[in-house]
Parts: structure tokens; sequence; C-alpha cells
């Protein structure tokens, strides 16, 4: 095992302790966060911080960078409380990925990508078509982390859409059937395989299959 | 696609809304969180909410609910001010998984599971013997989240522990080399597989693949 320490990693150039320190917590959910401004501009940006908070109520987390790409997002959150997150699926990493470049205030990253804008009746900020699990959210609170001056942005969430091919009996949404991937680093596109899905853990009982519903 | 509303969400049964809200928001890092009290109890716990905050300074966040499983990591961590983070690996995954069950205060799951105690040299808090991906973390600071009564725990790297195997030149850790899993919802355990790593993005740059990296 290497072993790297405070002092080395500070002094390492940024693009290695940006991916040493990117990659080490380990796998990342990969999202879309797509919104619109009051003006009507629609931005889609990538995120991998997005977060399961609670379930009563349905909470998720995701953290902006404030001083860096993608700034229309914050922005147009607080203009209009509204955004989707849209998974990311194998046909879709190389356009998400471009969602990451520094465009200008106000330019559509729908228009410099293939991903295309989906309107669903009653919602008035778009969704990416054909990204499996979609959800609509709304702004509820923020948290400044002022340790390195991130913005904890905590949001509800109103809508699920999903693949009826990912659901089972049980309100589990299983990933894989909607060849959705996940990050490694700031730049790694992965695509998981389900291994084993397990029943509630109980104290000294040995960990139980969930194979009968494995299909 | 089916759509489910905030209402039809909080009128499902407690299970269901579980697993649907959980595995809604993608896929999740999987880490065993080691830590031991001031009397020399360790405790060992599966975490999905590990998430990168930022390179400069390196720093963490996760997420505790005080009031469930795992209540020994916080009173640890609040005891010492260290905790490590450790990788989970294909073989581990049922053990991993049985370190959610309901033990009471004081009783080590290393005790309860094949996972092993590693002790390194100059560190007074356990490792997960096996992990090909360990941090050894200090706590720094905590944002409460009034909205469900979380706590969200801020952490600064202070070394990184890895399999050789994973690095590449330029700092990124490859985790499929070490088959470390990710989580989908609080059950299902998943293998990721690297489909592509991409440059950093540039506007009106098509994205380019980073082949020459990937071995």
């Amino acid at each position: 095992m290497k072993n790297i320490s405070k002092e080395t990693i500070s002094q390492m150039d940024k693009i290695e302790k940006l991916n040493l320190i990117n990659s080490c917590t380990g796998f990342k959910s990969a999202n879309l966060i797509a919104t619109k401004s009051i003006e009507g501009n629609t931005n889609v940006a990538i995120f991998s911080s997005v977060t399961h908070l609670g379930s009563s109520p349905s909470l998720i987390g995701f953290i902006v960078r404030p001083t860096t790409v993608p700034r229309d997002t914050y922005k147009n959150i607080m203009e209009t409380g509204y955004f989707t997150v849209n998974h990311i699926t194998i046909d879709m990493i190389a356009d998400a990925h471009h969602t990451s470049a520094n465009y200008d205030s106000g330019i559509s990253e729908f228009a410099k990508t293939n991903l295309e804008e989906e309107y669903k009746e009653g919602f008035n900020v778009p969704f990416v078509k054909g990204s499996p699990v979609q959800l609509y959210c709304k702004y509820v609170n923020e948290y400044i982390i002022k340790e390195n001056d991130t913005i904890h942005i905590i949001a509800s969430i109103e809508h699920v859409f999903f693949d009826e091919a990912l659901e089972h009996k049980d309100g589990w949404l299983q990933l894989d059937k909607g060849n959705i991937v996940a990050l490694n680093g700031a730049d790694g596109y992965f695509l998981p395989k389900l291994i084993d899905r397990f029943q509630y853990a109980r104290q000294n009982v040995p960990t139980k299959s969930f194979k009968k519903d494995k299909e």
C-alpha cells in the first residue's frame, strides 16, 4: 500500500491532486441537473454529488461551487426554485461530460450537445430526454460549507419519473436495467452490474441474499 | 415512464418508500467507517453518503442520522476526532452489509463479522484489512440539516493509503482494479467496470477519450 500524507497532497500539482482526491472517496452518482432561467434560457450540467438525505421527507442534497462551472445551475434554481435530476446512461456519457466545459452564462449545453430537452405536461423545467430516472425537485434550503466556500443545496423530491423496467415490487429501482453509469473521479465513466442484494441486516443473523427478488 | 408524486410517495409503506427514494438518486459510494472509542472499543459501519467536497483543501462529507444506527460511529468520532474510510470490495459485501444490523452500543461489528481490524504504525484508529483504498480522516466541522435532523460531517483527508495497482500517473485511482463496489439503494451491491475516461471538457471541442491512459 502506498501512503500519501496531507503534506504530500498539498504539494502535488493541481491536476494530480484533483484526480487523487476526487477518486479516493469511491464511486459517485452521475446526474445531469437541468434548469431554466426566469428569461427562459435552459441549462444542463453534470453533477456527481447528488446524495440521498432521507426518505421521510424525501430529501436530496448536492454541492455547488459558486466560483466555478456550473454557475447557471445555481442562478436558475435561485430564480425559479425548481430543477430536474436526470440519470446518465451509457449512450450519453460523452455529451454529459461535455456539459462540464466552461461556456459563457446563458449558453445552453442542450444547444452544444446531442442531449435533448424533454418537457412534461405541467412542468416548466426541462428534463433530459431518454434518461430512465428523472426527479423533479424543489429547492428547500442551503448550507454554506465555510471550510471551502461550497454550498450544500437541500431539495425535496416532488416527482419521481422512471422507466417501469427498473422497478421492483418493493419500490427498489434496479439501475443497471437502465444502463445507468457511475463516476470514478472527475472523468471516469463506469457501468455497474448487480452482484447481490441483501435483506435487512439483523444482529447475530448471517446476511441473507434477496435472490428471489433479483429475477 | 411511471410518474410518482410527492403525495403518493408520502402514502407509501415505509419500506417501499425507503427503497424508492434510496435508489432514485443514482449509484452511491460503499464505505466502511471504522472508529475507536476513548475506552478502546472499536466499531465499523457501512456508509453510502461519503462525498468528495473539494481537493484544496482535501475535504469529504458524510451524513449521520443520530437517532438510528450507527450511533457509535458518531460518538467515537466526537471522542477521538479521527476515523478511517475503507472501500468495500466484492469479497466483503455480505459482512459489510451486516454492519448495518442494530447491535448494542459498545459491541464491535469487527467481532460479529469476518471483517478484520488493521493497525498501521503511528495510527490509533483501525483500518479495515484488505480494503484497497483507505483514508485516515480528521473531524473538522458539522452542519445540522434541520429539514430532517441529520448531521453533515465535514472531515479532512490526512492520509490516503491505496493499492499501487489502482494508481495512474496523473493521480487517478481506477477503482475497478480493486474490485470495489457501489451501492444502489440500501441493499443492492454492484460491481462497476470502466467504460471510458474523458479529457478535460473544453467549449466547442468534442469530448476526447483518455484511451492512452486506460491501459
